[in-house]
Protein backbone atom coordinates (compact mmCIF):
# COMPACT_ATOMS: atom_id res chain seq x y z
CA UNK A 1 0.00 0.00 0.00
CA UNK A 2 0.78 3.23 -0.53
CA UNK A 3 -0.57 5.45 2.15
CA UNK A 4 -1.03 9.38 2.24
CA UNK A 5 -2.00 12.26 4.76
CA UNK A 6 -3.95 14.77 3.92
CA UNK A 7 -6.51 17.66 4.02
CA UNK A 8 -9.96 17.20 3.09
CA UNK A 9 -11.98 20.39 2.70
CA UNK A 10 -9.60 21.03 5.83
CA UNK A 11 -10.34 17.87 7.67
CA UNK A 12 -7.07 15.82 9.07
CA UNK A 13 -7.11 12.73 7.52
CA UNK A 14 -5.42 9.85 5.69
CA UNK A 15 -6.35 7.05 2.83
CA UNK A 16 -4.47 4.86 0.40
CA UNK A 17 -3.62 5.79 -3.36
CA UNK A 18 -5.06 3.75 -5.73
CA UNK A 19 -3.16 4.91 -9.38
CA UNK A 20 -4.43 8.50 -8.82
CA UNK A 21 -7.60 8.09 -6.74
CA UNK A 22 -7.30 8.45 -2.86
CA UNK A 23 -9.12 5.30 -0.95
CA UNK A 24 -10.66 7.74 2.47
CA UNK A 25 -9.25 4.88 5.05
CA UNK A 26 -9.92 7.24 7.88
CA UNK A 27 -13.23 8.03 7.27
CA UNK A 28 -13.70 4.26 7.31
CA UNK A 29 -11.28 3.17 10.39
CA UNK A 30 -11.13 6.77 12.24
CA UNK A 31 -12.94 5.24 14.89
CA UNK A 32 -10.30 3.06 16.20
CA UNK A 33 -7.19 4.86 13.85
CA UNK A 34 -7.41 8.16 14.73
CA UNK A 35 -4.06 9.08 12.20
CA UNK A 36 -1.93 6.95 10.34
CA UNK A 37 0.75 6.67 12.84
CA UNK A 38 -1.98 4.95 14.89
CA UNK A 39 -2.70 2.81 11.98
CA UNK A 40 0.83 1.84 11.43
CA UNK A 41 1.36 0.07 14.77
CA UNK A 42 -1.76 -2.04 14.62
CA UNK A 43 -3.76 -1.48 11.63
CA UNK A 44 -2.18 -1.98 8.39
CA UNK A 45 -4.04 -5.55 7.80
CA UNK A 46 -7.39 -4.20 7.52
CA UNK A 47 -6.62 -0.99 5.48
CA UNK A 48 -5.50 -3.76 3.21
CA UNK A 49 -8.29 -5.33 2.93
CA UNK A 50 -10.51 -2.06 2.44
CA UNK A 51 -7.66 -1.17 -0.31
CA UNK A 52 -8.57 -4.04 -1.83
CA UNK A 53 -12.28 -4.82 -2.06
CA UNK A 54 -12.90 -0.42 -2.98
CA UNK A 55 -12.34 1.63 -5.79
CA UNK A 56 -10.95 5.38 -5.21
CA UNK A 57 -13.25 7.80 -3.13
CA UNK A 58 -11.23 11.07 -4.52
CA UNK A 59 -9.00 12.53 -7.19
CA UNK A 60 -5.64 12.99 -6.13
CA UNK A 61 -5.50 16.39 -6.96
CA UNK A 62 -8.74 17.30 -5.03
CA UNK A 63 -7.02 16.78 -1.35
CA UNK A 64 -3.64 18.84 0.14
CA UNK A 65 -0.98 16.38 1.09
CA UNK A 66 0.32 16.69 4.94
CA UNK A 67 3.80 15.53 5.79
CA UNK A 68 2.93 11.44 5.35
CA UNK A 69 3.13 11.14 9.07
CA UNK A 70 1.95 15.04 10.32
CA UNK A 71 2.92 14.20 13.81
CA UNK A 72 5.82 11.65 14.38
CA UNK A 73 7.53 10.89 17.24
CA UNK A 74 10.92 11.28 17.49
CA UNK A 75 13.19 12.34 14.20
CA UNK A 76 16.34 10.28 14.36
CA UNK A 77 18.77 11.54 11.25
CA UNK A 78 22.47 9.78 10.22
CA UNK A 79 24.97 12.49 9.44
CA UNK A 80 27.64 11.49 7.32
CA UNK A 81 26.29 8.03 6.18
CA UNK A 82 27.53 7.17 2.58
CA UNK A 83 30.69 6.33 1.70
CA UNK A 84 30.18 8.67 -1.29
CA UNK A 85 29.35 12.03 0.60
CA UNK A 86 31.77 10.88 2.97
CA UNK A 87 34.81 10.98 0.28
CA UNK A 88 33.16 14.33 -1.32
CA UNK A 89 33.49 15.26 2.60
CA UNK A 90 36.54 14.56 4.30
CA UNK A 91 39.07 17.20 2.70
CA UNK A 92 37.23 20.05 2.93
CA UNK A 93 35.53 19.08 6.40
CA UNK A 94 39.58 17.64 7.98
CA UNK A 95 37.88 14.25 8.19
CA UNK A 96 39.97 11.83 9.69
CA UNK A 97 38.14 8.45 9.24
CA UNK A 98 34.68 7.18 8.74
CA UNK A 99 32.16 6.96 11.62
CA UNK A 100 32.50 3.90 14.01
CA UNK A 101 28.97 4.69 14.76
CA UNK A 102 25.91 6.48 13.94
CA UNK A 103 26.19 10.37 13.52
CA UNK A 104 22.98 10.87 14.92
CA UNK A 105 21.13 14.17 15.17
CA UNK A 106 17.28 15.13 15.85
CA UNK A 107 14.92 16.95 13.74
CA UNK A 108 11.61 18.60 15.26
CA UNK A 109 8.62 17.38 13.60
CA UNK A 110 7.82 21.21 13.46
CA UNK A 111 10.06 22.15 10.64
CA UNK A 112 8.41 19.39 8.26
CA UNK A 113 6.53 20.13 5.24
CA UNK A 114 4.27 17.77 2.72
CA UNK A 115 5.08 17.16 -0.78
CA UNK A 116 3.90 20.30 -2.70
CA UNK A 117 4.56 22.40 0.21
CA UNK A 118 7.61 25.23 -0.07
CA UNK A 119 10.38 25.11 1.80
CA UNK A 120 11.60 28.33 3.03
CA UNK A 121 14.96 29.51 2.45
CA UNK A 122 16.22 31.52 6.73
CA UNK A 123 16.40 35.28 5.47
CA UNK A 124 19.94 35.21 6.96
CA UNK A 125 21.45 31.80 5.72
CA UNK A 126 23.42 32.19 2.50
CA UNK A 127 23.64 28.66 1.47
CA UNK A 128 20.26 26.80 1.77
CA UNK A 129 21.07 23.12 0.34
CA UNK A 130 19.55 19.87 0.07
CA UNK A 131 20.06 16.85 0.78
CA UNK A 132 17.69 13.68 -0.64
CA UNK A 133 17.04 10.90 1.46
CA UNK A 134 15.41 7.91 2.28
CA UNK A 135 13.35 7.57 5.78
CA UNK A 136 11.71 4.57 7.45
CA UNK A 137 8.65 4.87 9.84
CA UNK A 138 8.65 2.84 12.63
CA UNK A 139 5.44 0.47 13.07
CA UNK A 140 6.10 -1.42 16.50
CA UNK A 141 7.55 -0.87 19.60
CA UNK A 142 11.06 -1.97 20.53
CA UNK A 143 14.08 -1.82 22.45
CA UNK A 144 17.70 -4.03 22.28
CA UNK A 145 16.83 -4.81 18.69
CA UNK A 146 18.91 -6.97 16.90
CA UNK A 147 20.22 -6.33 13.46
CA UNK A 148 18.61 -9.54 12.57
CA UNK A 149 14.98 -8.85 13.26
CA UNK A 150 15.52 -4.64 12.80
CA UNK A 151 13.41 -4.69 9.43
CA UNK A 152 10.21 -6.18 10.73
CA UNK A 153 10.44 -2.70 13.33
CA UNK A 154 9.47 -1.30 9.67
CA UNK A 155 6.18 -0.16 8.42
CA UNK A 156 7.15 1.47 5.37
CA UNK A 157 9.51 4.04 3.50
CA UNK A 158 9.13 7.43 2.34
CA UNK A 159 11.58 10.10 0.43
CA UNK A 160 13.02 13.19 2.70
CA UNK A 161 14.72 16.07 2.00
CA UNK A 162 16.89 17.19 4.96
CA UNK A 163 17.50 20.31 3.69
CA UNK A 164 20.00 22.46 5.40
CA UNK A 165 20.79 26.02 6.27
CA UNK A 166 24.73 25.18 5.96
CA UNK A 167 25.70 28.46 8.31
CA UNK A 168 23.62 27.63 11.06
CA UNK A 169 25.12 23.97 10.77
CA UNK A 170 28.98 24.88 10.97
CA UNK A 171 28.36 27.73 13.27
CA UNK A 172 29.00 25.51 16.20
CA UNK A 173 30.31 21.78 16.17
CA UNK A 174 26.87 20.73 16.42
CA UNK A 175 24.96 20.56 13.50
CA UNK A 176 21.62 20.84 14.67
CA UNK A 177 20.69 24.16 14.56
CA UNK A 178 21.36 23.93 10.93
CA UNK A 179 19.22 20.76 10.01
CA UNK A 180 16.09 22.78 11.99
CA UNK A 181 15.07 26.03 10.03
CA UNK A 182 11.46 26.29 10.04
CA UNK A 183 10.04 24.48 6.44
CA UNK A 184 13.04 22.92 5.93
CA UNK A 185 12.23 19.64 5.98
CA UNK A 186 10.22 17.53 3.07
CA UNK A 187 8.54 14.67 3.99
CA UNK A 188 6.52 12.28 1.63
CA UNK A 189 4.45 12.52 -0.66
CA UNK A 190 3.16 8.63 0.53
CA UNK A 191 4.47 6.14 2.89
CA UNK A 192 5.19 2.51 0.98
CA UNK A 193 4.56 -0.14 3.37
CA UNK A 194 7.68 -2.75 4.03
CA UNK A 195 5.92 -5.27 1.79
CA UNK A 196 5.74 -3.38 -1.36
CA UNK A 197 9.77 -2.50 -1.77
CA UNK A 198 12.40 -4.03 -2.91
CA UNK A 199 15.26 -3.04 -0.72
CA UNK A 200 17.96 -4.98 -3.05
CA UNK A 201 16.93 -2.37 -5.93
CA UNK A 202 15.79 0.42 -4.35
CA UNK A 203 17.42 3.90 -5.77
CA UNK A 204 17.28 7.43 -4.67
CA UNK A 205 17.60 10.44 -7.08
CA UNK A 206 17.53 14.04 -5.74
CA UNK A 207 17.03 16.68 -8.81
CA UNK A 208 16.69 20.96 -8.67
CA UNK A 209 15.30 22.11 -11.51
CA UNK A 210 14.78 19.24 -13.34
CA UNK A 211 19.18 18.42 -13.29
CA UNK A 212 19.99 15.12 -10.99
CA UNK A 213 22.30 16.16 -8.40
CA UNK A 214 22.19 13.11 -6.03
CA UNK A 215 22.11 9.23 -7.20
CA UNK A 216 22.16 6.73 -4.37
CA UNK A 217 21.72 2.60 -3.71
CA UNK A 218 21.40 0.96 -0.55
CA UNK A 219 25.30 -0.46 -0.60
CA UNK A 220 26.50 3.28 -0.43
CA UNK A 221 25.00 3.64 3.08
CA UNK A 222 27.88 3.74 5.92
CA UNK A 223 25.06 2.11 8.54
CA UNK A 224 22.40 0.57 6.75
CA UNK A 225 18.33 0.53 7.79
CA UNK A 226 18.62 -2.65 10.50
CA UNK A 227 22.15 -1.19 11.80
CA UNK A 228 20.61 2.25 12.58
CA UNK A 229 17.44 0.68 13.94
CA UNK A 230 19.19 -1.57 16.29
CA UNK A 231 21.73 1.00 17.54
CA UNK A 232 19.42 3.61 18.64
CA UNK A 233 17.34 0.82 20.12
CA UNK A 234 20.43 0.11 22.35
CA UNK A 235 19.86 3.82 24.46
CA UNK A 236 16.05 4.47 23.15
CA UNK A 237 12.69 2.62 23.09
CA UNK A 238 11.66 3.35 19.16
CA UNK A 239 7.71 3.55 18.97
CA UNK A 240 5.45 3.37 15.78
CA UNK A 241 5.54 6.92 14.22
CA UNK A 242 9.05 7.23 14.77
CA UNK A 243 11.33 8.27 11.87
CA UNK A 244 14.89 7.45 11.03
CA UNK A 245 16.35 9.56 8.46
CA UNK A 246 19.05 7.57 6.86
CA UNK A 247 21.58 9.41 5.13
CA UNK A 248 22.40 11.79 1.77
CA UNK A 249 24.68 10.72 -1.06
CA UNK A 250 27.32 12.91 -2.41
CA UNK A 251 26.25 15.27 -4.60
CA UNK A 252 24.95 18.11 -1.81
CA UNK A 253 25.13 21.69 -3.10
CA UNK A 254 27.64 23.30 -0.50
CA UNK A 255 30.47 20.90 -1.77
CA UNK A 256 30.19 21.40 -5.44
CA UNK A 257 32.32 23.39 -7.74
CA UNK A 258 31.01 25.77 -8.69
CA UNK A 259 28.41 25.75 -5.05
CA UNK A 260 25.16 25.19 -5.98
CA UNK A 261 22.03 27.22 -3.04
CA UNK A 262 18.89 26.75 -3.11
CA UNK A 263 16.71 30.20 -4.26
CA UNK A 264 13.71 31.04 -4.08
CA UNK A 265 11.48 29.37 -6.89
CA UNK A 266 13.86 26.65 -7.51
CA UNK A 267 11.92 23.21 -7.09
CA UNK A 268 13.57 20.33 -5.18
CA UNK A 269 12.63 16.90 -6.22
CA UNK A 270 13.03 13.64 -4.01
CA UNK A 271 12.77 10.00 -6.09
CA UNK A 272 12.43 6.68 -4.29
CA UNK A 273 12.30 4.11 -7.01
CA UNK A 274 8.99 1.95 -5.89
CA UNK A 275 7.94 4.95 -3.71
CA UNK A 276 7.08 8.37 -5.08
CA UNK A 277 8.75 11.22 -5.80
CA UNK A 278 8.87 14.15 -2.94
CA UNK A 279 8.13 17.90 -4.72
CA UNK A 280 9.12 21.08 -2.93
CA UNK A 281 9.57 24.34 -4.33
CA UNK A 282 11.51 26.94 -2.49
CA UNK A 283 10.49 30.44 -1.09
CA UNK A 284 12.36 33.18 0.80
CA UNK A 285 11.74 33.83 4.96
CA UNK A 286 8.47 35.85 4.63
CA UNK A 287 9.71 39.60 5.33
CA UNK B 1 2.59 30.99 40.12
CA UNK B 2 4.18 27.80 40.48
CA UNK B 3 2.64 25.70 38.19
CA UNK B 4 2.36 21.77 37.67
CA UNK B 5 1.23 19.13 35.87
CA UNK B 6 -0.05 15.10 37.50
CA UNK B 7 -2.28 12.73 37.50
CA UNK B 8 -5.23 13.24 39.89
CA UNK B 9 -6.68 9.20 39.84
CA UNK B 10 -4.61 8.09 36.49
CA UNK B 11 -6.78 11.35 34.69
CA UNK B 12 -3.96 14.17 33.57
CA UNK B 13 -4.52 17.43 34.88
CA UNK B 14 -2.65 20.38 35.47
CA UNK B 15 -2.68 23.42 38.58
CA UNK B 16 -1.09 25.62 40.48
CA UNK B 17 0.61 25.12 43.95
CA UNK B 18 -0.15 26.83 46.88
CA UNK B 19 2.12 26.02 49.87
CA UNK B 20 1.71 22.02 49.47
CA UNK B 21 -2.12 22.21 48.38
CA UNK B 22 -3.09 21.96 44.62
CA UNK B 23 -5.38 24.25 43.00
CA UNK B 24 -6.93 22.15 40.61
CA UNK B 25 -6.69 24.69 37.10
CA UNK B 26 -8.18 21.69 34.62
CA UNK B 27 -10.85 21.44 36.63
CA UNK B 28 -12.04 24.85 36.00
CA UNK B 29 -10.30 26.47 32.83
CA UNK B 30 -9.91 22.47 30.63
CA UNK B 31 -12.82 23.56 28.53
CA UNK B 32 -10.63 26.25 27.36
CA UNK B 33 -7.21 25.01 28.14
CA UNK B 34 -6.93 21.24 27.74
CA UNK B 35 -3.20 21.40 29.01
CA UNK B 36 -0.65 23.56 30.85
CA UNK B 37 1.12 24.39 27.33
CA UNK B 38 -2.26 25.75 26.20
CA UNK B 39 -3.09 28.14 29.36
CA UNK B 40 0.83 29.47 29.18
CA UNK B 41 -0.32 30.79 25.74
CA UNK B 42 -3.08 32.81 26.74
CA UNK B 43 -4.82 32.04 30.50
CA UNK B 44 -2.10 32.88 32.72
CA UNK B 45 -3.94 36.17 33.93
CA UNK B 46 -7.66 33.93 34.23
CA UNK B 47 -5.17 31.40 36.32
CA UNK B 48 -3.99 33.99 38.51
CA UNK B 49 -7.18 35.61 39.42
CA UNK B 50 -8.44 31.57 40.32
CA UNK B 51 -5.11 30.64 42.53
CA UNK B 52 -6.06 34.52 44.18
CA UNK B 53 -9.75 33.66 45.39
CA UNK B 54 -9.43 29.80 46.00
CA UNK B 55 -7.98 27.37 48.82
CA UNK B 56 -5.96 24.47 47.44
CA UNK B 57 -8.19 21.68 46.12
CA UNK B 58 -5.82 18.87 47.29
CA UNK B 59 -2.70 18.07 49.13
CA UNK B 60 0.83 17.75 46.74
CA UNK B 61 1.04 14.27 48.16
CA UNK B 62 -2.38 13.02 46.41
CA UNK B 63 -1.30 13.54 43.04
CA UNK B 64 1.38 12.08 40.64
CA UNK B 65 3.07 14.78 39.22
CA UNK B 66 4.19 14.52 35.44
CA UNK B 67 6.91 16.28 33.27
CA UNK B 68 6.03 20.08 34.10
CA UNK B 69 5.41 20.28 30.28
CA UNK B 70 4.24 16.08 29.47
CA UNK B 71 3.82 17.46 25.58
CA UNK B 72 6.44 20.13 24.75
CA UNK B 73 7.06 21.38 21.25
CA UNK B 74 10.94 21.37 20.66
CA UNK B 75 12.89 20.99 23.25
CA UNK B 76 16.21 23.26 22.41
CA UNK B 77 19.43 22.21 24.43
CA UNK B 78 22.44 24.74 24.86
CA UNK B 79 26.22 22.89 24.88
CA UNK B 80 29.33 23.77 26.78
CA UNK B 81 27.41 27.20 27.64
CA UNK B 82 28.63 28.34 30.62
CA UNK B 83 32.90 29.27 31.62
CA UNK B 84 33.29 27.33 34.22
CA UNK B 85 32.00 24.07 32.02
CA UNK B 86 34.21 25.21 29.72
CA UNK B 87 37.34 25.71 31.69
CA UNK B 88 37.06 22.31 33.40
CA UNK B 89 36.57 20.50 29.93
CA UNK B 90 38.55 22.44 27.60
CA UNK B 91 41.88 20.49 27.93
CA UNK B 92 40.22 16.88 28.53
CA UNK B 93 37.87 17.30 25.32
CA UNK B 94 41.33 19.56 23.01
CA UNK B 95 38.70 22.72 22.92
CA UNK B 96 40.47 25.70 21.15
CA UNK B 97 38.17 28.25 21.93
CA UNK B 98 34.89 29.21 23.52
CA UNK B 99 31.94 29.07 21.05
CA UNK B 100 31.15 31.66 19.12
CA UNK B 101 27.80 30.79 18.70
CA UNK B 102 25.56 29.09 20.70
CA UNK B 103 25.66 25.31 20.61
CA UNK B 104 22.57 23.26 20.16
CA UNK B 105 21.13 19.84 19.88
CA UNK B 106 17.62 18.65 20.55
CA UNK B 107 15.96 15.89 23.21
CA UNK B 108 12.85 14.68 22.36
CA UNK B 109 10.41 14.69 24.61
CA UNK B 110 9.85 11.20 24.59
CA UNK B 111 12.90 11.48 26.95
CA UNK B 112 11.48 13.16 30.14
CA UNK B 113 10.23 12.11 33.31
CA UNK B 114 8.82 13.75 36.11
CA UNK B 115 10.19 14.95 39.78
CA UNK B 116 9.99 11.85 41.73
CA UNK B 117 10.31 9.35 38.89
CA UNK B 118 13.57 7.51 38.37
CA UNK B 119 16.14 8.19 35.50
CA UNK B 120 16.88 5.11 33.98
CA UNK B 121 21.17 3.98 33.11
CA UNK B 122 21.00 2.60 29.94
CA UNK B 123 22.24 -1.31 29.59
CA UNK B 124 25.20 -1.03 28.21
CA UNK B 125 26.62 2.74 29.33
CA UNK B 126 29.21 2.54 31.72
CA UNK B 127 29.09 6.44 32.20
CA UNK B 128 25.78 7.83 33.24
CA UNK B 129 25.72 11.88 34.35
CA UNK B 130 23.91 14.24 35.73
CA UNK B 131 23.89 17.88 34.53
CA UNK B 132 21.91 20.41 36.51
CA UNK B 133 20.65 23.48 34.51
CA UNK B 134 17.69 26.01 34.21
CA UNK B 135 14.66 25.32 31.52
CA UNK B 136 12.61 28.10 30.28
CA UNK B 137 9.70 27.74 28.75
CA UNK B 138 8.04 29.68 25.98
CA UNK B 139 4.79 31.56 25.93
CA UNK B 140 4.35 33.68 23.01
CA UNK B 141 5.12 32.65 19.22
CA UNK B 142 7.71 34.26 18.22
CA UNK B 143 10.67 34.85 14.98
CA UNK B 144 13.28 37.14 14.63
CA UNK B 145 13.20 38.21 18.24
CA UNK B 146 15.66 40.73 19.53
CA UNK B 147 17.95 40.16 22.69
CA UNK B 148 16.28 42.86 24.60
CA UNK B 149 12.87 42.14 24.13
CA UNK B 150 13.44 38.36 24.47
CA UNK B 151 12.76 37.75 27.89
CA UNK B 152 9.26 38.72 27.44
CA UNK B 153 8.55 35.09 25.21
CA UNK B 154 9.49 33.49 28.26
CA UNK B 155 6.18 31.93 30.37
CA UNK B 156 7.87 30.81 33.04
CA UNK B 157 11.60 29.21 34.68
CA UNK B 158 12.02 24.96 35.71
CA UNK B 159 15.29 22.70 36.95
CA UNK B 160 16.00 20.33 34.25
CA UNK B 161 18.16 17.50 34.85
CA UNK B 162 20.05 16.64 31.20
CA UNK B 163 20.81 13.57 32.27
CA UNK B 164 23.62 12.13 30.05
CA UNK B 165 25.26 8.70 28.76
CA UNK B 166 28.18 9.91 28.46
CA UNK B 167 29.62 6.27 26.02
CA UNK B 168 26.77 7.29 23.35
CA UNK B 169 27.73 10.89 23.85
CA UNK B 170 30.88 10.78 22.17
CA UNK B 171 30.63 7.71 20.06
CA UNK B 172 30.19 10.34 17.05
CA UNK B 173 31.27 14.28 16.68
CA UNK B 174 27.74 14.65 17.59
CA UNK B 175 26.28 14.38 20.93
CA UNK B 176 22.90 13.87 20.36
CA UNK B 177 22.49 9.83 20.94
CA UNK B 178 23.98 10.46 24.29
CA UNK B 179 21.58 13.04 25.24
CA UNK B 180 18.83 10.73 24.54
CA UNK B 181 18.49 8.38 26.68
CA UNK B 182 15.04 6.57 27.27
CA UNK B 183 13.73 8.07 30.97
CA UNK B 184 17.26 10.67 31.22
CA UNK B 185 15.27 13.78 31.35
CA UNK B 186 14.15 15.43 34.45
CA UNK B 187 11.68 18.44 33.73
CA UNK B 188 9.49 20.11 37.03
CA UNK B 189 9.01 19.65 39.39
CA UNK B 190 6.70 23.02 38.88
CA UNK B 191 7.21 26.43 36.16
CA UNK B 192 7.54 29.56 38.46
CA UNK B 193 6.01 31.91 36.24
CA UNK B 194 8.42 34.79 34.82
CA UNK B 195 6.88 36.98 36.95
CA UNK B 196 7.90 35.59 40.07
CA UNK B 197 11.84 34.50 39.74
CA UNK B 198 14.19 37.12 40.06
CA UNK B 199 16.87 36.45 37.66
CA UNK B 200 19.97 38.97 39.50
CA UNK B 201 19.72 36.07 42.48
CA UNK B 202 18.61 33.03 40.60
CA UNK B 203 20.91 30.29 41.79
CA UNK B 204 21.08 26.55 40.60
CA UNK B 205 22.74 23.69 42.46
CA UNK B 206 22.88 20.02 41.81
CA UNK B 207 23.51 17.41 44.46
CA UNK B 208 23.96 13.69 44.13
CA UNK B 209 22.98 11.72 47.19
CA UNK B 210 22.92 14.90 49.72
CA UNK B 211 26.64 15.96 47.98
CA UNK B 212 26.83 19.56 46.38
CA UNK B 213 27.75 18.64 43.16
CA UNK B 214 27.45 22.06 40.77
CA UNK B 215 26.63 25.50 41.66
CA UNK B 216 25.97 28.55 39.66
CA UNK B 217 24.75 31.93 38.90
CA UNK B 218 23.43 33.04 35.72
CA UNK B 219 26.83 34.79 35.05
CA UNK B 220 28.18 31.93 34.06
CA UNK B 221 26.07 31.58 31.10
CA UNK B 222 27.95 32.44 27.86
CA UNK B 223 24.86 33.07 26.06
CA UNK B 224 22.17 34.25 28.27
CA UNK B 225 18.52 32.91 28.28
CA UNK B 226 18.05 36.43 26.17
CA UNK B 227 20.70 35.66 23.34
CA UNK B 228 19.28 31.74 22.92
CA UNK B 229 15.74 33.15 22.22
CA UNK B 230 17.27 35.42 20.08
CA UNK B 231 19.37 32.61 17.72
CA UNK B 232 16.90 30.13 17.96
CA UNK B 233 14.33 32.12 16.21
CA UNK B 234 16.64 33.89 13.91
CA UNK B 235 16.08 30.22 11.85
CA UNK B 236 13.05 28.70 13.64
CA UNK B 237 9.86 29.87 15.32
CA UNK B 238 9.09 29.83 18.97
CA UNK B 239 5.95 28.33 20.13
CA UNK B 240 4.10 27.76 23.27
CA UNK B 241 5.36 25.25 24.81
CA UNK B 242 8.84 25.36 22.96
CA UNK B 243 11.65 24.58 26.02
CA UNK B 244 15.07 26.08 26.15
CA UNK B 245 17.77 23.76 28.34
CA UNK B 246 20.17 26.49 28.89
CA UNK B 247 23.49 25.12 29.62
CA UNK B 248 25.50 23.41 32.47
CA UNK B 249 28.20 24.69 35.01
CA UNK B 250 31.04 22.65 36.15
CA UNK B 251 31.34 19.72 38.24
CA UNK B 252 29.89 17.39 36.21
CA UNK B 253 30.65 13.84 36.99
CA UNK B 254 32.68 12.27 34.03
CA UNK B 255 35.50 15.19 34.65
CA UNK B 256 35.83 15.34 38.70
CA UNK B 257 39.02 13.09 39.60
CA UNK B 258 37.54 10.42 40.50
CA UNK B 259 34.71 10.07 38.23
CA UNK B 260 31.50 9.97 40.02
CA UNK B 261 29.13 7.64 37.71
CA UNK B 262 25.28 7.46 38.74
CA UNK B 263 23.94 4.39 39.59
CA UNK B 264 20.81 2.73 40.55
CA UNK B 265 19.60 3.87 43.98
CA UNK B 266 21.37 7.03 43.76
CA UNK B 267 19.23 10.47 44.07
CA UNK B 268 19.95 13.56 41.90
CA UNK B 269 18.24 17.04 42.79
CA UNK B 270 18.25 19.82 40.91
CA UNK B 271 17.23 23.10 43.08
CA UNK B 272 16.67 26.51 41.20
CA UNK B 273 16.55 29.18 43.73
CA UNK B 274 12.65 30.49 44.07
CA UNK B 275 11.33 27.64 41.66
CA UNK B 276 11.85 24.39 43.05
CA UNK B 277 14.06 21.12 43.83
CA UNK B 278 13.62 18.33 41.01
CA UNK B 279 14.43 15.00 42.62
CA UNK B 280 14.94 12.20 40.69
CA UNK B 281 16.55 8.18 41.58
CA UNK B 282 18.27 6.39 39.16
CA UNK B 283 17.31 2.82 38.55
CA UNK B 284 19.30 0.19 35.58
CA UNK B 285 17.01 -0.39 32.54
CA UNK B 286 15.12 -3.62 33.24
CA UNK B 287 16.33 -6.50 31.91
Amino acid sequence: MKLISYLNQQIPSFGALKGNRVIELKARLGNRYPDLKSLLASGLEEAREIVNATDGDLELSQIQQLPVIPNPGTIWCAGMNTHSHYEEAKDHMHLQEKPKKPVLFLRSPATLVASGDDLEKPRLEPVFDYEGEIALVIGKRGRNIEVEKALDYVAGYTPFNDASARMYQIASNQITAGKNAHRSGGFGPCLATADEVDLDTMTLVCRVNGQEMQRMALDDLIFGFAELISYISEFAWLEPGDVIVTGAAEGVGALRQPMVKLEAGDQVEVEVSGVGTLVNGVADQPA
